[in-house]
């Protein structure tokens, strides 16, 4: 069998942003203004993915997985508003939702997987 | 290298049922019935990933990770009764259990990755 | 499509605690002493990381996605001071930290994936 390569990009000294190993991106998105209000912070975190997918050069169609944590789950409903008109009909991910302490202001948080070629 | 299709079962407006990508099923699982008490919200995840197991063409031997998330951490006790006896002898997961806020009831939640033709 | 092998390392009843499949293991630490304070426990998780990465014939470079999971959030900034010196510069994995319950004393639970041969 051959060795894959491992991709990371945008490497910080604690983490790395993505990292794709055969053929699957990983990766976490937390908004980029944490002194945002929530609605605010989701809609950073999903534009964020698809920027992401761009960079990467993959799609919302190739999500598989992704994970959110909410701080606070009085926030479901807003999540799911913006969600449902996110998430492209026919190819959604799988998806979990669950309430954790995030924290210096973090509203939600999402682990992201998604195909990459 | 080919590029391999995404397979998804069961999707609703919200999420996919499964996604299966490169040998790897992935799925969530909560319990049918939410107002149930905490046993029989176990007993039934732990039904429905067996009923999942058999759609795909998989089985228990086949499972590799299972993420459980506990509304109540006094519900461990129950989740590692039912569990032991559910989970294939030599042939287990890997296994995390972690207390995380759960939403509309919801006792326990499990993210499931199992080998998939 | 040949059909790989699931390689289960050091199973006990409940779980397997490393799962390879398809060049990716996964698997789930906590420290060895429960009782120990938190910069012990974390210690002791980086510890058993590296111990676990010889095993299967890897290394910290390999590490694809680490899921940091604290009990108390209080304790990020020690994590962080040891994660610090410990992940690989240029080589370092996605990482989430959350803050979650966990039983028995534990202060941190880490759930891992890396590449593996």
């Amino acid at each position: 069998m051959t060795s894959p390569q491992i991709c990371r990009i945008g490497e910080s000294r604690r983490w790395s942003d993505i990292v794709i190993y055969r053929g699957i991106a990983r990766w976490v998105e937390v908004a980029s203004d944490l002194s945002a209000p929530v609605a605010i912070q989701i809609q950073q975190v999903l534009a964020q993915i698809d920027a992401t997918l761009i960079q990467i050069g993959s799609n919302r169609e190739s999500l598989l997985q992704i994970i959110i944590h909410l701080a606070d789950p009085a926030d479901t409903a807003e999540l799911n508003r913006q969600w449902d008109q996110w998430v492209p009909l026919g190819h959604a991910p799988i998806r979990a939702c669950i309430q954790s302490g995030l924290g210096n202001g973090c509203k939600v948080e999402m682990i992201i997987e998604a195909a990459a070629a």
